[in-house]
């Protein structure tokens, strides 16, 4: 094996890119921007040249890396195909086998998708270092999750692995989530869901609370803080959205028993409140078990794309 | 690879045993009593003195298998241990081990929990075969789980891997289950959980049905029977239970995503109108997915579990 790997996070504002040690030491890392006109036509092209000059720099070659992984905001099969990607202005892309071409068929390159390659990056030098599987929870705008067992990402047979943000979990809800359906786990449990949630249970509420100096401006994070300050109807509110989260991660746990648990997102930054309201939830849906599995906090931020990208070049098949 | 092994499975009344050839041919099989006494210290003696006797019979010797699988009716950790098997009056065993030990060290022995062993009889050589992932959901006294992924078994970090009737799913619910849960999926899609539904729906609704005659010898055949002779609140009943069935399914779909569900166990015999009944739940709680996995029916029946516990030899690490 070659010493050196990279790895690359393309989102629909930027790409970050990163030059590892096959160890996993993380040795530079820069961002490009993504450009979005003529369908993405740039993208791979871009990405190419960037890592070449960087490499140029520490006097390298592609063909010094043991591989370059890449990941995308979107779904990937299990083939490596990728039907489209709104965020990145693609149709119909086969990036890995784009990327090698670009590099002359010098190296190898394999593709994923974000948040399972997030996953695999906690997994790796995050949070779940040390363990063999994970399931990784990211509470942002929306709610997405990358599951990895055996120290490999579990893609799904038709891509929908881990797409824990449109299970169904809330009876009667009216609201139309993005995927269609109503009651989806990201309705209550993203930053956007919990604020949803709590402006719903302010207007009903005639209790005081530190939320309502806040009006329509009220973000997850004031939430998450009047709740760290002892506000009542604060806390109800995260105890309520975080229940679903809860009762989720059972579900997960009776069908994949992960070792371990991680919340990321820009929500966990709210950090010790959540993971006690979760475990706490958590312990009451899951009498049946005699050993939990840990739940923590992903420690990678940003990070978690390029190291997971990078790390996927290192299985062997 | 040698031609032939042998899958046994160990049940609470008797012990199943097949010998097969590696390409998956059911060539002899037969059953013995389980005897429970002594804390179930005869079990695996009698398990190698009747699969020797067999073989004897065919001019083999227990070299001449590829290995001998068995399984156990309860968790098995991931190293092979159990710590308690209730139905077999077991202690702490590994069993792999100990059979191993009788054969004098000369066959590799391994073990699984029937339930999984089951689901891969199943993509071996039953409803499942052909595909690389599923998950098997067994209707019977209880509900029982099997999940496969690239052909292996997932037992999970806990021995907890596919435990879905204890999957949390009915909000509300008085009544306690087994695990010491209340709204377990088993409370109300295993043959006692259907029972149980139809008879509190039977005492609050005052219409005319098919089940009023049963009275308390109610079962749930005379519900599926009465369902598809067209009884209405035969019909409501089942569609209220299998709904819950149907959303598990769609949350383990959006988790690890399998090629195909695979129903079976008792309730299974009910046949098309339990999947037509699934099938259309399950669309409606997955408007993600553009491509969704196969619900079909479970084929191998009792045979599942000496099917399984043949593969399980089959894998080289």
């Amino acid at each position: 094996m070659k010493q050196y790997c990279a790895g690359i996070d393309v989102g629909g504002t930027s790409v970050k890119m990163g030059i590892f040690s096959v160890s996993g030491v993380l040795l530079e890392k820069w961002e490009i921007l993504t450009r979005k006109e003529q369908g993405g036509a740039q993208i791979l092209p871009d990405i190419a040249s960037s890592l070449r000059e960087h490499l140029a720099g520490r006097s390298m070659e592609v063909s010094d890396l043991e591989g370059v992984g890449l990941d995308v905001p979107g779904p990937v099969e299990p083939n490596g195909h990728v039907h489209v990607c709104v965020n990145l202005g693609w149709g119909p892309h086969d990036p890995a086998r784009e990327l090698s071409a670009l590099f002359g068929g010098k190296v190898r390159c394999e593709v994923g998708n974000d948040a399972n390659v997030a996953a695999l990056g906690e997994l790796w030098q995050g949070g779940g270092k040390g363990f063999q599987s994970l399931m990784m929870v990211t509470l942002g705008t929306g709610v997405g999750g990358g599951l990895i067992l055996h120290e490999r990402i579990v893609p799904g047979a038709h891509g929908a692995g881990a797409e824990i943000g449109h299970i169904h979990i809330v009876e009667g809800m009216e609201r139309v989530c993005n995927c269609g359906g109503r009651g989806c786990l990201e309705q209550v449990a993203s930053a956007t869901g919990i604020v949803s949630e709590a402006k719903k249970i302010l207007a009903k509420e005639k209790r005081e609370s530190l939320l309502r100096e806040k009006g329509e401006e009220l973000s997850a994070k004031d939430i998450c803080d009047a709740a760290k300050a002892g506000d009542v109807l604060a806390n109800e509110i995260l105890d309520h959205c975080m229940y679903y989260l809860s009762w989720v991660m059972a579900a997960i746990s009776m069908t994949v028993d992960p070792e371990l648990f991680l919340i990321g997102g820009g929500v966990s930054r709210a950090g010790d409140i959540l993971l006690r309201k979760i475990s706490g939830r958590f312990r009451e849906l899951t009498p049946i078990l005699s050993k939990r599995p840990e739940i923590r906090l992903a420690t990678l931020g940003n990070d978690a794309g390029i190291y997971g990208s990078a790390r996927m070049v290192l299985d062997r098949e």
